[in-house]
C-alpha cells in the first residue's frame, strides 16, 4: 500500500454475519477510537455477504455496508482491501477466499476446519499473490496463540504444545467433575445453556480440537501434519466414575490436544530429522498444573520451548466478542501494513496519562492491628472504620502472645486508601494500636 | 531494506555480554536452522561491546564477532543493521541506543529501567529516523506480553492489567508461604540461590515491577504514566504472620503491579477522558485465581479487555535463555522486515510432518478394569501388564457393586499405547475383564 492509501479507511467485506460477524460489527463501532489511534486509519465494512438478504436480523449492519448475496460483488469491488470470512464450512468458504486472493484482496478468517483440512493450497495462493492471510481467531478464540507461535516464539525450538482447545468438551468435563453428573446429563445441560450444539459431534468427538492442533503444529514446526493422519479421541460416554478415581490420585480429566517432538527426532543439528507425536485425547492432568485449573468454557495452551521454557496462555476460546476481537486484531495488522510500530500506537507523541491519586484507589482491604485485649477494643476499632464509611466483611480475633497485644484481622468491603488510612489514623490517635497497622489490598 | 538485502545475514552489534548476551550467543548457534527457516536469513553478530576487553570470559564470543570497547565502532559500521542493548543501566545505554538510531540502525533492548524512566525521547528519535525499536524482553522475560498488547489485543479496549512482574519478590513470598519463614530468612535464601541480588532494593522495594508497569501502561493505553508518579510499595519486611492470616481467609499474598481504568474515565465515546489507577503493592489474591498459583521465580500477567474478556499469560520472567529468546524474536522481526508472514516460515512450501504412530506414543497411563472379585485376579492382571513391560506406579482396588465386578485402577509408569493395548488384550483374552477396559494418558 502506498503512503497516501493509509489515510483512507481500510475497506472490508464481511462474508457471514452470524455470532462473530455481528460481534465484529459491534466492536468496529464501540472501539472505533482505538482502531484509529492504533492504526492511523478507520476500518469500514463496505459489504456483507449473506445467504438470505431478506432474513430478519437482530443486529444492525455496520454503518455504510450494503447487504449482498453475490460473492462476485465482494471480490470485484476495488474499494475492498480485505475479505473477512466468517461463514464457516468448507466449500463455499474456500471458494470465496480463493476468489478474494486471486483478485488481490487480503484475507482474514476464523475457519479452522477449512485451514486444517485444506489450508496449504490457500497459503500457496496467498504467497503467489503476495497477499496477507491471517487467522488468529481460528485457534483458541481470544488467546493470541497464533501470534505467539508465529512471531513471539520464533527464536525458540518448540518442544511441545499441550492445550485445552475445545470449550464445549471442557465445560462438560468441568460439570462432571464439580457436580458428579454423568456424561449424558452434562451434555444435555451444556446444550440447554448454549455451550454445546444440537449436534455436538465436532466438539465432543475431538474434531474441533484436532483442527486447531493441525494449525498449531504448522505454526510451531513449519510442517504439515495432515488432519486425516491425526489420532483423535473425544470424551463421548466418559464415565463419572473415572473422573472420581482420577481425583483420588490428585488428577483432573481434560480433553487435551498435544503435539511434541519424538525422542531422537528434534530436527536439531546432529539429531534425527524432526518427528512428531500428536493427537487429541482425554488425559489426566495433575491438579497442581495450571492446565488442570482451566474451568468451564475456557481454553488454554501450554508451550514448552528450548529458550523460553514453559509458557501458559489462558482465556476465552469462543464467543461473539472474544472471537471478533481476534479477527479485528488481524484486520488492524493489515491496516498497519507492517511498518515500524514501536509503541503500538500511530500517534506522533504519547500524551501524559490522567492519574488517579493512590489515596482514591478503591479496593477491599486486609487490615491487621495489634491491640490491648480489653473490653470494648473491637467496638472502638470498628468505630474508627465506620467513621470513615468502611464496612467490614470478615473478622478474625486471635489470642495474643502477651507482648505486643492481640491481633485483630479484618477483611473490608471496597473502600479507598484515604478512608483506610483515615480509620487507622483515628485508631492510632485514640491510643488503640500497640504497633503500626498492617494493611494490603485484596484483589 | 531492499529485496536483495534479505539474502545477506542481518548484521548485529551486541552491547553487553553478560547473562542475557551470552544466552543470545548460544541461541544463535543452537537455533540457527530455525532462524533461517523462519526469516529466510541468518543473524550474524559482527561486534560485541564490553567494558573490559581483557576480562576472562566463560562463554565464547559468537562466531565471527569482534570484541570492542569503543561504542563508535558499532554505530559507524555499515555492516551492522541492528544494535542489541543488553548493558543495563541508564546513561551509557541511552547514549549508545541514541547513537545507533541516529546512524540508522534498528535497536532491540531489554532495558526496562531506561525505557520506563526515559523512553519517550528514544521512541521519538526512532520515529523520526523511521527505525524499529523493540523491547519484548524488557517485561516479563519469555512471556510475550509486549507483542500481545502491541498487536494481538489492539482491537480491544483494555480495562485492566494485573501482574506478577518481579520474580525475586515472588520467590521470596512463595518461600514465606510454603515454609513459613520470615522475610529476612527468605531473602537470604533467595540470595544464596541466585534469585536475589546482593543489593535487592530494585526488586523487593517494587521498582523493577514499577518500570515494567510503566511500559505495559504505554502499550495498553498509549499514554505516558511517568515512573516518578507511580505509587510503589514493595515487600520489604513483610510479616509471615500476615501470610498465615491471609491463608486462613483463602488468599495468597503477591507483589502485584496493577493498572486499571478509573470509574468514569474509560475514554470511550460518551464517557470522561481516560483516567488510570496504577501502582505496585503487595495484595491478597484469592487462591482460586490463576495469579495466586504463580510460584517461585515465575511471572504472570492478567489482562481484562472489552472484547477478549480475561486473558492470563504465565512463564519465566527472567534468566539467560528465556530473556535471550525474547530478544531473538525481536531481532527476527527486524530480519523479516514485516512482509506477509502467513505461516510464520519463509519457506515456499510446508513439508509433510514425520509422524509417530499413536501406538508408539510414550506416556504414563491411568487404567481401570472391572474384574471378578476372585483370588488371584490382581496377580493375573498385573501379569498381563508385566508381560508387556508395563510397570505399575500406584493401584487402587474398590469394593464392587456386585453387578459389573470390582474396579481395579492402576497408574502406570511411562509406557507405549501399543504395550497398553497389548496388556489389555491379554487380559481380555484370559477372560479377566467384565467390561471393556478404560484407559487415559497421564500428563
Amino acid at each position: 500500500m502506498s503512503k497516501s492509501s493509509e489515510t483512507r479507511p481500510l475497506g472490508v467485506a464481511l462474508a457471514g454475519f452470524g455470532t462473530v460477524g455481528s460481534g465484529l460489527g459491534r466492536l468496529l463501532v464501540e472501539n472505533a477510537d482505538i482502531i484509529r489511534r492504533r492504526t492511523g486509519r478507520d476500518v469500514a465494512v463496505r459489504a456483507v455477504l449473506v445467504r438470505d438478504a431478506h432474513k430478519a436480523r437482530e443486529v444492525p449492519l455496520p454503518p455504510g455496508a450494503v447487504l449482498t448475496t453475490d460473492p462476485a460483488r465482494l471480490v470485484n469491488d476495488p474499494g475492498i482491501d480485505v475479505l473477512v470470512e466468517l461463514m464457516g464450512g468448507i466449500d463455499a468458504a474456500r471458494g470465496i477466499i480463493s476468489a478474494a486472493l486471486e483478485h488481490g484482496k487480503h484475507v482474514v478468517t476464523a475457519n479452522k476446519a477449512l485451514l486444517a483440512e485444506d489450508g496449504l493450497a490457500l497459503f500457496r495462493l496467498a504467497r503467489r499473490k503476495r497477499r496477507i492471510l491471517r487467522y488468529e481467531a481460528s485457534v483458541a478464540g481470544a488467546i493470541p496463540v497464533v501470534q505467539a507461535l508465529k512471531e513471539s516464539l520464533v527464536g525458540n525450538r518448540i518442544e511441545s504444545l499441550m492445550g485445552i482447545l475445545n470449550g464445549t468438551s471442557n465445560y462438560i468435563l468441568s460439570e462432571m467433575t464439580s457436580s458428579g453428573v454423568e456424561f449424558g446429563e452434562a451434555l444435555r445441560q451444556a446444550q440447554e445453556l448454549g455451550f454445546a450444539e444440537a449436534d455436538p459431534t465436532l466438539d465432543i468427538d475431538g474434531h474441533d480440537a484436532a483442527h486447531k492442533l493441525v494449525l498449531l503444529i504448522r505454526l510451531a514446526w513449519g510442517v504439515d501434519y495432515p488432519y486425516a493422519a491425526l489420532a483423535v479421541r473425544g470424551i463421548r460416554g466418559m464415565a463419572a466414575l473415572d473422573i472420581r478415581f482420577a481425583r483420588e490420585f490428585g488428577y483432573r480429566i481434560k480433553l487435551i490436544g498435544q503435539a511434541r517432538l519424538a525422542a531422537g527426532g528434534t530436527g536439531a543439528a546432529g539429531d534425527a530429522p524432526l518427528r512428531l507425536e500428536a493427537g487429541v485425547f482425554p488425559a489426566l492432568v495433575h491438579h497442581t498444573f495450571l492446565l488442570a485449573r482451566v474451568g468451564g468454557a475456557y481454553n488454554a495452551l501450554r508451550v514448552d520451548a528450548n529458550a523460553a521454557g514453559p509458557l501458559f496462555f489462558h482465556g476465552r476460546g469462543a464467543g461473539s466478542l472474544p472471537t471478533a476481537g481476534a479477527v479485528l486484531a488481524d484486520l488492524m495488522a493489515v491496516a498497519r501494513e507492517e511498518r515500524p510500530n514501536n509503541t503500538g500506537f500511530a500517534e506522533s507523541e504519547l500524551e501524559r496519562a490522567a492519574i488517579v491519586p493512590p489515596e482514591d484507589w478503591r479496593s477491599p482491604y486486609y487490615v491487621r492491628v495489634m491491640v490491648e485485649d480489653t473490653p470494648g477494643v473491637l467496638r472502638d476499632i470498628s468505630g474508627c472504620m465506620a467513621a470513615e464509611g468502611i464496612s467490614v466483611a470478615q473478622m478474625i480475633q486471635k489470642a495474643g502472645d502477651g507482648t505486643s497485644g492481640v491481633p485483630l484481622v479484618f477483611m473490608t468491603h471496597e473502600t479507598t486508601a484515604r478512608a483506610m488510612s483515615g480509620a487507622l489514623g483515628r485508631a492510632a490517635d485514640a491510643g488503640l494500636l500497640r504497633e503500626p497497622a498492617v494493611y494490603y489490598r485484596v484483589l
